[in-house]
């Protein structure tokens, strides 16, 4: 049976899914023994520690100038000492050219064949991608192994189902025949989807492989060759599955350079290089707003970024003040305010919230907004675990700084005892009340479990600070928070128009930062936070040309 | 019975046909009195006169800051005298900003209804806008008909079909309903096509309705209000489609400006100051690649271009090689060569072309395509027809200029008599032998009746300029003569990685110059000569934004 007979059933239900946008998963998303087996927690996690200190040398790339890796774990604040093969720009590039023509003829059935079997590969190894997202990233436990296994599979099985699809939209061939009166003009056209050529995926230090999977497995659908650069402090997850990719492409006879890893070192990093080359056509980008602008503006490129937002929460009128509270108390705990989904700014009336015991107060928010955060920081059974670590010292200095804000310090930030951890780079989100005048300080992102409560005039003005701060500084994810149909319906219009997905009165366990494969869309491009567009058909289009030939009939 | 039931038969039918990509046209491409009545013709051509030194009123924009228009005929070599009302660019803005907000609110169906009836009102005009194409581009009668026409419609009804089904492609709603062991997370959740707001449609000289209507409908489908800047040498062709749009949305109660006419003078152009607006989201641009190369560099714009492009013969091996030579002759006569889509270089090798005959010289085929030029530039009953007028006097300098091109002349250009027009601005081809090591020479469009026969080594020489040219400089179409089917494969393998369409042997009344709505894509973007891509889904896809919004089911 071909790898495509074998994963075609899948397949089928992933454009199944694309289309309804109701709940579906292909990779199961609780690290169950029932759903992964008895062991595999166990192992995986020996698997990882059976990298620290050696050579990663899985790869099929070959001749490497030199090995480096300069990874360390922001649970232990020491160095991984893992190394990876290092390649030169030109070697890179020379390589991916070679790996283009074959791969380019390859079938898009074969190819989507091929690219599901390695995330059924992949599927073997999410314990050990979590241990390796942990001690790359900081993130706790549970989002490492959801966020960089089933989830960021699930989203490249959603950009392989959107490129197999597209792909075949249009006929590969046609004959095409127009009445002239006396006679016929048959013309035989056949429609080619030509890759665009060298795709660079360049990943970030938070997200190693959810967000650069999409990229990777949307470029080799649409037949091109990837090189994969990531973050310099946070490689491994994402080389296990450029690996696991490599392999079956080898097992299959085919180039393992049709999917490059590029690992470069802090000191002498290649991104700009691999980027303005000349042959590279498609770049994947997450990561900060000046890189990406950068990235944007070079010409002849297709770029695709994920860059920084300013993530707002309206508060109007709550059924439940402290059931909102929490829930929004979690989404600022939440792997330490360190995702791009994160809320940022809270507006809220200076004459207070709505509710059906009367109007809650601005700083009676304020306090359960507060105890929330504390509730789930000092409950040592869920705390350390939601918050995990900081990936980058920059960012805990950012939240010591942001005591220094223009506004009242209503919750520090603090330490905490992670009980694995002892060394841990941790910090508790730090709340800041500002008033709604000062737009400089809350017109930027502020990454890191940074909370601005700011006081407005009314909700209008609140949707007004969010619109524009979404539509001049880019916003990736909305909350909001009213019983009210009409502002309900207008918060939904003029976000909208900010192109910024808003989820309104959450709570329980569902969060605004959290973002579903197959349902929600995601960075669709109009608003300043970028363009990734996952998975919306321009994500796989843009990485191909429709081009048709024709030639007459013959008589 | 709605504007959307009465024309939905037709929508089916053109997204049908741009999936099947078998010949489909809504609008009849022969000036028949079968097809448009009897009177239809010296009707259109009476309003077209009509038209001449007055002022063009039958827009519903109100308010112009004064009149003006600076069209010439190239046939009469005089001004045709007609005034438009002139806006400044702020107050155009103004308009386009309010008209957005009613317009993005219509629905779907609503706006195909909407435009699908506008083009059966332009098509009671078909004949007087043929005339006055004719009359502001050169193009002969036929031509004019047909490109501003009924092509032009289809292409514009090809825009609203594909724009209706990408806004269709994803429910308005789902619940999502995810399974978490113990209980479900549902969530309501709908999407909103959300337009990127203000379009402007930016005409060329040559095809002022082909060229600009795809972008008119297709930002219009999608929601987005359209700014019309038509060339001042080219603008009462596209006036009378605007006319009938406004009309149209007037009488259903909606804002005339959520299409406007902004026509400027060669003296005050208004498309920079109009094209770096803050609030135009959406660019379309046919012309030159300087201008269109600035448009495209612009930050925060969505750009559509169709700039200049060299584009390729392939003479390998031919079964007839005079059918071959007619046939490519006829293009580059067709409107003296000021089609994107004509071609200028001809590549063949220097030990001559393959037939079943034996090989013919490169001598010999180059007086094959000699004498078909001068065959069809002296049939009176042909030639002045098919030739038509020459638009700008810059492309007659350029031919004349021609002659001194480091090559040898094989034909001049000269001109010959319009039986109706005497004063009509001609050129016939000039056709110059060149040697493929000057690049210099070939690697640059040269607009208008030139035809450049380079001499190559052999066909693989040929196919590595062709490609070289269409990568490094851009190309729209392409020809190639073979009869050797492991050539024709290469062929169709290096133009397609370079993005351009070939046809094949072509030879009768099927021309390379030539492409279908529906079936034919046009300049899709995989090299320099632009990106407008019409029609695949990209053209209309990026006009909008998908947002999505949620919220917790009630319980």
């Amino acid at each position: 049976m071909s790898l495509f007979a074998k994963h075609q059933p899948v397949l089928n239900k992933a454009i199944e899914a694309l289309h309804s946008r109701v709940f579906f998963a292909a990779f199961p998303e609780h690290p169950a023994p029932a759903m992964y087996g008895e062991t595999a927690d166990a192992d995986g996690q020996a698997k990882f520690k059976n990298h620290l200190g050696k050579k990663f040398e899985e790869l099929k790339q070959t001749n490497p100038q030199s090995w480096g890796g300069q990874e360390e774990s922001p649970y232990t604040q020491e160095a991984l000492n893992i190394s990876y093969p290092l390649f030169s720009v030109d070697s890179l590039i020379t390589n991916s050219k070679t790996a283009f023509h074959l791969w380019r003829k390859v079938s898009a059935q074969n190819r989507a064949g091929l690219l599901m079997e390695s995330l059924d590969r992949a599927k073997k190894r999410f314990f050990e991608i979590a241990y390796a997202t942990m001690h790359t990233t900081g993130q706790g436990y549970m989002m490492a192994f959801q966020a960089s296994g089933p989830h960021a599979a699930d989203r490249a099985l959603e950009a392989i189902a959107a490129g197999y699809e597209e792909m075949n939209r249009f006929p590969e061939k046609a004959m095409w025949n127009k009445p002239m009166g006396k006679f016929n003009i048959q013309l035989n056209k056949e429609w080619h989807a030509v890759p665009k050529g060298i795709s660079l995926v360049i990943g970030c230090s938070t997200f190693p492989t959810w967000n650069s999977v999409t990229g990777i497995y949307g470029s080799l659908m649409t037949g091109n060759p990837v090189i994969v650069k990531p973050h310099p402090g946070a490689i491994l997850p994402i080389a296990i599955f450029v690996a696991e990719i490599q392999t079956v492409l080898a097992e299959n006879h085919l180039d393992p350079n049709t999917c490059q890893l590029a690992v470069d070192t802090f000191d002498k990093m290649i991104t700009q290089e691999l980027a303005e080359h000349r042959d590279v056509k498609l770049i994947d980008y997450t990561g900060n707003s000046a890189f990406g602008s950068y990235l944007e503006a070079l010409p002849g490129k297709i770029v695709f970024t994920e860059k920084t937002g300013v993530n707002s929460v309206i508060l109007d009128s709550v059924d439940d003040a402290d059931k909102a509270a929490a829930n929004l108390a979690f989404s600022v705990n939440l792997y330490s305010g360190q995702m791009c989904t994160a809320p940022q700014n809270f507006y809220i009336p200076a004459n207070g919230i709505d509710s059906p015991a009367g109007k809650i107060s601005f700083d009676d928010f304020a306090q359960k907004f507060v105890t929330q955060i504390n509730g789930l920081v000092d409950n040592p059974k869920a705390g350390p675990f939601v918050l995990g670590a900081i990936q980058n010292k920059k960012t805990s200095e950012r939240v010591i700084e942001s005591e220094k804000l223009a506004g009242k310090v209503i919750l520090k930030s603090r330490t905490f005892e992670n009980p694995q951890f002892k060394n841990a780079r941790v910090a508790t989100p730090i709340v800041v009340e500002v008033d709604a005048s000062k737009k400089e300080i809350f017109s930027k992102e502020l990454f890191g479990p940074i909370a601005l409560l700011i006081k407005t005039k009314n909700t209008a003005q609140s949707i007004e600070l969010a619109q524009e701060m979404a539509m001049q500084h880019g916003a990736i994810s909305c909350a909001a928070y009213t019983t009210d149909s009409s502002v309900k319906e207008r918060i939904a219009d003029e976000m909208a128009l900010a192109a910024t997905p808003v989820s309104f009165n959450l709570v329980g366990g569902i969060y605004m930062n959290q973002n579903a494969a197959f349902s929600d869309f995601h960075v669709t491009g109009g608003n300043p936070a970028g363009n990734a567009s996952f998975t919306n058909p321009e994500y796989v289009t843009k990485r191909f040309t429709w081009v048709g030939h024709r030639e007459p009939v013959k008589g």
